[in-house]
């Protein structure tokens, strides 16, 4: 068989000794006589995975005792209603930076909900193609908090740990599609999330990081047990039935970031591959990187060759060498390539190779 | 390897055929050079995956055009609060029968989402073991809705269909532990739900049946958009990201179901099943099956010697026999015996062995 990449933004590529290891471990295993599909959440058997899973997110991203971590289900878009059922319960009031579309996302489904919703700036008229900057008279005072989201899945711009708005008022970061792909520092979030379908494992779960004592503040009035991140926590992600298997495989993934060297290990790759990437694209006369370089992805590289037209025939040609995924989104087009931590290096080069070949055919 | 059986409530037993597909598939496929776990929500394989599940379970338990079919996430307990929020709009009022656990808790998320609940009736002190009765002067009209549990997991009384409670109203199911396990009409209600980790798949995916009619009636304001089923239905169970290997895993039970004949095949099986169990538990002078004859549940038996620490001794001893996960729920004790779809035969014969030899050694 061809060898074969799969650049997609989500779900997308699992590293390959993961998948290795749940098809291994499939069949009944010689313990319990079951399938990792047919335990209870109520096992021991998952309430070890289950613990063993937050210890290893603890110690990956450094994360203090002082913060909840649970495993949820619903993805991004749920936590979009959890946070502001959760934690905008005193001014209402919600500021964003709207570096992208799940900004939007997130702040339409707070205004669904009745929060009052601010957007204090935007690059949306420049194609999210840098990042808003928080407005030096911004009042954190005056909202309950600032929901950033670290990674623009589809358009390629990134908060790095370097370019962080700098806020006095409680902090919550959407890190979906770069979680474990660059190093943050927990303690400047009061809340982090990430679905699981990028950096963490497969479609099903969510990854949730609570600041303890934010919680022990709120009123949660007419807010539902399933919504309340305090429930989740008492119970050890075991509040009701669990995701089994997905959280069964993001703890064979974390397994797997620590036997790579952890988060600073996974960084050195990332940033290694995004800009052999970028190196090539900028030289090249064919192809642009619309994203300001200080602030570009590590983990979906955008680019187009001005017309997108031919991007989509280039990116339907590529498929036939084995390069899969590398349309961008459906709303920009043009081309992305998705270099989550379980991308190899042999991808890039292979992708590189690729485009090489096409400009030198149609530049 | 000795033959083993799995009697858990769920996450439970699946089927052998199944599981094994599974194993077979979990490597890249050869069309799409992906895993299962690795595809995108988007791709055209998982896009056919959900139409035809959908198809499927419409075939299986005749869901008319007007109603909706979508796979969630968040599991039974999350439709607690889904179902209150777009169903309690006008009244803001819910009435429940309470035969269990799980109406109980049910009531108890609606009533901290701010909705007014009544129970009508509760076999609560007679311990579940019989089914509440719909009062005859009970007013449809002064209720959103009636929610009801076609089957209590946890002590084993089942609504069947020929005891359905008779209400000119609405009618809202939890048909997590018996859907596809014996006939309902699915025009006698209004909605329907279940969590996928008993009859369905693996834990991570519930089914919503919904009344296309009665959602058109709403005013949401103030609902988030994942917790509305419109969208869901609007966006073909692919609002957010779904869970793709569950409703994969779904799919391939549903294939299997079919295969062995339909709802219809399974309720024959099933009553089989539990009558050879409760037979033998009724001639026995050692064990007793204490739900109501008319109310027995073919998917929980439930059945005590009387005395609950010998039946944890006894459910221990069954380990070591090959049967695992007969206790029964931590909150009443004895045994559990779970029968769903994918248990065969031969596990209520292995089950009636070992319990005839108990009864011998310590009757």
């Amino acid at each position: 068989m061809m060898t074969t990449y799969n650049f997609s933004a989500g779900p997308g590529v699992l590293p390959e000794a993961v998948i290795t290891q749940i098809k291994q471990e499939f069949e009944k295993n010689e313990h319990t006589h079951m399938s990792i599909v047919e335990i209870s959440h109520r096992s021991q058997q998952f309430q070890t995975i289950v613990a063993n899973a937050e210890q290893k997110l603890r110690q990956l991203m450094q994360i203090p005792d002082n913060y909840g971590v649970v495993f949820l289900q619903g993805g991004g878009s749920t936590q979009f209603e959890m946070l502001p059922l959760n934690f905008a319960t005193k001014q209402q009031k919600i500021a964003f930076l709207d570096s992208g579309n799940f900004a939007a996302k997130a702040g339409e489904a707070a205004q669904q909900l009745g929060k009052s919703v601010t957007v204090l700036a935007s690059t949306k008229p420049t194609h999210y193609q840098s990042l808003p900057a928080l407005p030096q008279d911004f009042d954190a005072t005056a909202y309950d908090y600032l929901h950033i989201v670290t990674n623009n899945t589809i358009e390629g711009a990134t908060f790095h740990q370097n370019n962080l708005p700098k806020t006095t008022g409680r902090l919550v970061a959407d890190m979906s599609s770069n979680i474990l792909a660059e190093p943050y520092q927990v303690t400047d979030f009061d809340a982090i999330f990430a679905g699981g379908q990028k950096n963490l494992g497969p479609a099903g779960v969510t990854v949730a990081i609570i600041k303890k004592d934010w919680l022990a503040e709120q009123d949660l009035t007419g807010v539902g047990p399933m919504m309340r991140y305090q429930n989740h926590i008492d119970k050890q992600s075991m509040y009701n039935t669990s995701p089994v298997f997905a959280i069964y495989a993001l703890d064979l993934v974390l397994d797997w970031v620590i036997a790579q060297g952890g988060v600073a290990a996974m960084h050195e790759r990332n940033l290694a591959k995004a800009n052999r990437l970028y190196d090539y694209l900028d030289q090249s006369g064919f192809y642009t990187a619309p994203v300001e370089k200080s602030a570009r992805s590590l983990t979906n590289i955008v680019f187009t060759t001005g017309d997108l037209a031919r991007d989509k025939l280039i990116a339907k040609q590529a498929e036939t060498q084995g390069l899969f995924n590398l349309a961008g989104h459906r709303s920009v087009g043009g081309f992305r390539a998705s270099l989550y931590n379980a991308q190899p290096m042999a991808a890039v080069d292979a992708l590189i190779t690729f485009l090489k070949k096409v400009e030198a055919e149609q530049a």
